[in-house]
Parts: structure tokens; C-alpha cells; sequence
């Protein structure tokens, strides 16, 4: 079992990574001295539900807690306000008072939702994050949690740190191949803001950790994590450090948006990004080289680095567009200057991220 | 002008009370540095918009602010996930960004929906109060916002406290005489749980307070806003003192659920309510002549304390009932020692206040 702390002051909180750990819950809650007096509500999806939820509930139950369940449809469009209204009526209905606990078990998506629940419930209750997905390494630290608004994606939402989470690597070995390569492209993102070694470690075992091998999976999960982790605690409300984060989202989010949500998904769309960033960063000084290595590690990932050609450049460009500065013909942007080593850099020229937009859609 | 600080670490802020202070709207924003490159949110409603939304536009404008504003439906139902989302959908229309501010000018039900908003747009912006009712004195201390779910008040939200209070008395020239009465039962609630002489000096004032005396009233909330604020300071989370602000609120919350919302007003509720209160705080060896005097004082300030004969006595109970720890038998209420003293009592016996609910029916 590995262990990351999340260091935010009195909000602090240990991410436990290891295999077979669901069957344990009801002591994980038990050591963090969950209230058994009042319901706990397990918020999952379809997907998930089917093969861990008994699991969960079961150790729960024997560890004396009473159980209530929301089971929510997969994908995005459960991070909408009726989904989430529906998951209140459940935590109503099922009687959760300020004493009471929500977990989240599941994707990001899930993640989000119950977290935003958790937040807001009664002015916020406790919070545990149970991720099934690679991608869930990235949103269950960090504490952000959010819906969507139907003109803009994690629009709704609050900070809200979770007591603890609670990784089991076993319940990877469901989750689909594509969805497994998506979160990789998080993985490596850790890397290449912030440590050129776990960059490489990630190319080197880029097979290893496509087929979810646990020892190696274990170790990726922890060292992004771990970074994730850092950049939080120093600036748990994304006042500057934290933007380093969006590597690579400022073109995915565009992406995603133009193609319709679902049709690339959200680490592919970043994977993208990424080769856009790095395509700036080469144009403006960065190290010889970064955009082949960038696009290396991802393709050995799994990971698509070319923008499909249907994908209208002017729509991509609108799409990133409600951000105001861009307006005014500049914007800020993630850029690396080399592997492992990012800067915030807030005047990058709208005609450079046109063209950079363009020749990702070159094949190589 | 009165200038009432509360202490919360960094969370503090001030409120501002005094005449024609909406008109100053712009100054206020520039002393508290709130960012002109941002657009600025007013939320208001359809009563509140006509005679005063124009004065802080003009204020704001005036000063370099950019202005969107949201108008709302008056009353309890403008507290729903629709109408939330409908603002959310002004805000992220009208540019909106993590820089931004909102407003509320308003009663407390627009504080406690712009508040929201404020609270999980982006994760948090900030937000001022700018009360217009005289119940808007407590709503606007504290930093509980929220919205209503159907089967339940209040039930989402956050705290988050505002960057500053601007009270302008002036505005409460127009509010309607029920609503100005209502108010008064929170001010004098503040007396009754803290301040026996200020709870007397309501009592003394009560025909200058409910013909808002400019001089009275400015004092009087002045007053009820220390309080709260001292509350509120010592126990920012309600994990224990915070509650005495509850006085009357369970039985009042029953009468307003049953009696259906608006038929009783929330301040006249409270007051019946604090009246049942009273009577369990005499069952239970307080004062004599405690419910006597804060029947008095009630009435004094036009306020009812008899529980209309049509409110089945079982549905109210019933009301009351979603609190669990009532199932069992006994539940948590504010209960009166003497004007000015309260305690925190966890095992008031349900047959008691079944019983108190009968007698608050009597004529007296
Ligand atoms: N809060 C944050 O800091 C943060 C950071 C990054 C991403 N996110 C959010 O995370 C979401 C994406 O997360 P995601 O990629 O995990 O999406 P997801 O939760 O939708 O999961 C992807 C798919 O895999 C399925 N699945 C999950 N675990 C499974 C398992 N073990 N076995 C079988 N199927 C499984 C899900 O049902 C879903 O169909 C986005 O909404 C994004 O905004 C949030
Ligand atoms: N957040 C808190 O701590 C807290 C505390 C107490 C009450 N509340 C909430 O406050 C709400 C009740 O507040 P309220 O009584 O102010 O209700 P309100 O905002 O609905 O105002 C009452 C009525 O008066 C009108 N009005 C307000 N100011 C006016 C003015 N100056 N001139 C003319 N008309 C005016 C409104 O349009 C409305 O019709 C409830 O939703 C309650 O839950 C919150
Ligand atoms: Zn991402
Ligand atoms: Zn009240």
C-alpha cells in the first residue's frame, strides 16, 4: 500500500493506493472517524455500480454504517444540474444530515458530482473519493469539485477537500482500454510540468502501464499524484502556481467542445493540447526537440497527437474565445520551455495559437 | 454612519449602515478594491429593481464599473435550482470571471441566491450585500447562503462571506409594513437569545422601529447585527453556539412549511415559534412571566403569537419530524432561561412540545 498526503493545513489528507482496498472501506471509514450515526450515501455510475458497489456497501453495512445509494448514468452528462438535483432528492430522502458523509465511487465524473453534492449539501458535509479511473488520480486531489452549466463545462462548483482517498487499483482492470490511455495523458502531464524523470519513466513504461500492470500502474498513480499534490498545497486556490495544471486544456477544452463532448474524449482532447503547447513552446525559444519527444511519449501512450482535419479552425478558435484576453488579441497559456519545466506565460499572441492550431492538424 | 465589524479571521468584513449609502455604491466597491476589469453582477428582484436598481447601476457605472444584472421573481420561490441556474446562465452571458463580484440588492432572499451564486460560480467570487429589508440584518451576517431543494429549505448551499455590507436604511422607506414587522421579530430574537436590554429596548421602541425611524432603526440594526456577528464569530461553522439563532425556528419552520410558504411569513413564524419556546422554557423551570414578556414584545411589534386553529397540531409535529433524532423521542431546541438567556437543550421530550404546539393556539 502506498500512501500520498495531501498537505493543506488543517484540510489535509492521505490518498491510500493499493489493490483490494473497496473491501476494506468500512474500516478506512471506521480509522477516520466517519459517523455511523447518520446515513452515508454512495454516489457511483452504471458502469461502476455493477461490479464494486456491492462490494463497497457490503463492507460499509458489516462495518456498521447505514448505506444509501444514488446510481447516476455514465459519462459527462451526469455533471448536469437535474442529475445533480436528483442526487439531493436521494440524500434528502435517504435522511443525510451535517453529521453524514458522501462517497464518491467512481470516474472523474462522479468525482465531481457527489463532490459538488458533498460541498453544498447542507452548506457541505464529508466528502471520500473512491476513483475507479487513471483519470480519477487527477481529479480527486485538489478539491475541486463542479457540474456544468449547459453553456460551460465546470461552471457550478466549490473547493472541498475530501477526509481521505481511497485508490483501489484493482477496479482498473475494468475500466476501458481508451478510458485507461485518456487518464494516462494526465499522468504524463504531471510529468511533463514538473519532473522531466517521471516524463520518461512514463515512455519507458508506457506498455506496462497501458495494460495496468499493478506495480507499475501503482507507482504512476502515486508520482502524479504526488505532483499534483504539491502544486495543490502550495496554492490550493489557483491564484498563479496551480495554472501550471492546465497544461495542454486551454486547446482540449476547444477540442472537445467543436467535436461534441464524448466524440474525443477529455485526455485525448489534452493529448492534443499538449502537442499544441509544445508547438508554442518550441516557437518561442523552448527546447530543440519538444514537440517529437511530447508527441513520443503521448503516441506510446496510446494517445491520438494529431488534430483531425474536420475539426473547423475558426470554431476551435471561437470556442477558446470566451476567454476575455484573448479578445484583446493575446492570452495566457501553459508553455513548456523542456520536458519537465513549464512557464505561465500571459501574452501569447492570438495569430500564433491560429497557426499552431493549424499545423496540428498535420499528420506526421 | 454606523459600522458594525465582524471577526472572522480573514474572512472579516464590515457593514455599513446609514442613509442614502446606494447612491456611494461605486465608492464602496473602489475602497475595497473590487477589480474594474471584471464585469460586476447586481442580482435584484422585480420589487427591489424598480425604486433602487437604477441608484447602484448609476453609482457603479459612474465609478468605471461594468454592470450585468439579473432580475428575479419576488419571493421564497426565486430560492430554486431554476431560477439559480438562470442567473448562472446572466452571469457566464454577461462575461463573468474569476475577478468578478456579485451583488444582491435585496431582501434575504436575494442575498441568500446571489450569495449562492457567488459561492459556486467558478468555484467562488466575491460578493457583497446590499440588504433592503429589515430581515436582510441577519440574513446578511453570517455568511449562510442558499438555495431552497422541494422537499426541503435551504438545503443547498455554502458558507461565504461577503466582502462588505452595505446597509442603506433609506430603502426600507418602501418595504411593505408586514415585511418591516417581520423583520423586527429577528432583531428582537437577537435580544432574546443574548441581550435582555436590548430585547426591553425593542420593546420601548417599538412603534418608532415599526415606522422606521430613521435614528431607531439605524440603531436597532446596528444592534441586531453586533449580535449575530459575536455569534456568528465565536462559532463560524455552527458546530455548537451558532445554533441559539435557531430560537423559534423549529416550530416556526413547521407553521411556514404547513401553513404553506407566504401564508405565514418567515418572521411571523419565527414569532410564534419563539413563543413556544418560551412556553417550553417555563415548562422546563425557567423565568416566570418568560412567555408573558416575549408575548408582549411580539405583540408590540406587530407581530403574531398565536398559532391559527386551521394548522393541524400532528401535521406540524410531523414537520418537525424529519430531524432523526426527534424519531427517537426527543430532539434539540433553543430553549429560554430567562429575556436574554438561552440554552442549548438536546432531549426536549416530544410530548412536550406536542403539547406546546396545542397551547400556542390558545386566545390570550
Ligand atoms: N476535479 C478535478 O480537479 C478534475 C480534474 C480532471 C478532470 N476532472 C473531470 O473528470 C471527468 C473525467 O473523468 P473520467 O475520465 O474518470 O470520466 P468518467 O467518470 O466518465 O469515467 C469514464 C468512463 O469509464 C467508466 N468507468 C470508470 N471507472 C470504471 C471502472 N473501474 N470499470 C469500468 N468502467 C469504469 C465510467 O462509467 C465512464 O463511462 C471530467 O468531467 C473532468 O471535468 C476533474
Ligand atoms: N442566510 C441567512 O443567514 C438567513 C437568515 C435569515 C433568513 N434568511 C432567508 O431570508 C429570506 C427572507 O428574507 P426577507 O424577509 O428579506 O425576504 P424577501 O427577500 O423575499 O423580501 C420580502 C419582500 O419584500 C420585498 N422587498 C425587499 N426589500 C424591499 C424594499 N426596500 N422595498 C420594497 N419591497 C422590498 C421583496 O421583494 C419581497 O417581496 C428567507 O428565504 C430566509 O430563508 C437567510
Ligand atoms: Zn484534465
Ligand atoms: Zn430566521
Amino acid at each position: 500500500m502506498r500512501t500520498v498526503d495531501v498537505q493543506l493545513g488543517e484540510r489535509s489528507y492521505p490518498i491510500y493506493i493499493g489493490e483490494d482496498l473497496l473491501q476494506q472501506a468500512g474500516n478506512y471509514l471506521d480509522n477516520h472517524h466517519i459517523s455511523k450515526q447518520s446515513p452515508v450515501l454512495i454516489v457511483t455510475d452504471e458502469h461502476v455500480a455493477d461490479p464494486y458497489l456491492n462490494i463497497v456497501e457490503q463492507s460499509l453495512t458489516a462495518s456498521g454504517f447505514t448505506v444509501v445509494t444514488a446510481i447516476v448514468g455514465a459519462g459527462e452528462q451526469s455533471k448536469s444540474m437535474s442529475v445533480f438535483e436528483e442526487v439531493m432528492t436521494k440524500a434528502i430522502q435517504g435522511g443525510l444530515d451535517r453529521k453524514s458523509t458522501v462517497i464518491a465511487l467512481g470516474g472523474g465524473v462522479v468525482g465531481d458530482l457527489a463532490g459538488f453534492v458533498a460541498g453544498s449539501y447542507m452548506r457541505g458535509i464529508r466528502f471520500i473519493q473512491m476513483p475507479t479511473s487513471v483519470l480519477a488520480h487527477d481529479s480527486s486531489v485538489g478539491g475541486k469539485v463542479a457540474i456544468n452549466h449547459r453553456l460551460a463545462k465546470n461552471m457550478i462548483g466549490v473547493f472541498h477537500q475530501p477526509e481521505f482517498v481511497l485508490y483501489d487499483l484493482t477496479t482498473l482492470q475494468t475500466l476501458p482500454k481508451r478510458e485507461i490511455n485518456a487518464g494516462l495523458a494526465e499522468m504524463v502531464k504531471h510529468g511533463l510540468i514538473w519532473d522531466k524523470e517521471f516524463a520518461y519513466w512514463c515512455l519507458e513504461h508506457a506498455e506496462e502501464l497501458k495494460s495496468v500492470d499493478m506495480t507499475v500502474m501503482g507507482y504512476g498513480l502515486e508520482k502524479g499524484c504526488s505532483i499534483k499534490a504539491i502544486v495543490v498545497s502550495r496554492d490550493e486556490r489557483e491564484n498563479d502556481l496551480r495554472a501550471i495544471l492546465n497544461l495542454g486544456h486551454t486547446i482540449g477544452h476547444a477540442i472537445e467542445a467543436v467535436a461534441g463532448y464524448g466524440e474525443i474524449i477529455h485526455g485525448e482532447a489534452i493529448s492534443i493540447g499538449m502537442v499544441g503547447s509544445a508547438l508554442i513552446g518550441e516557437q518561442l525559444g523552448g527546447e530543440p526537440g519538444l514537440v517529437d519527444t511530447t508527441r513520443r511519449m503521448l503516441t506510446a501512450l496510446g494517445l491520438p497527437t494529431v488534430l483531425p482535419e474536420r475539426l473547423d479552425t475558426d470554431r476551435i478558435m471561437e470556442a477558446m474565445m470566451h476567454d476575455k484576453k484573448f479578445q484583446e488579441g493575446s492570452m495566457t497559456f501553459i508553455v513548456p520551455k523542456s520536458i519537465g519545466v513549464v512557464e505561465i506565460n500571459h501574452n501569447v499572441d492570438y495569430d500564433l495559437v491560429r497557426r499552431v492550431v493549424e499545423q496540428l492538424k498535420e499528420e506526421v
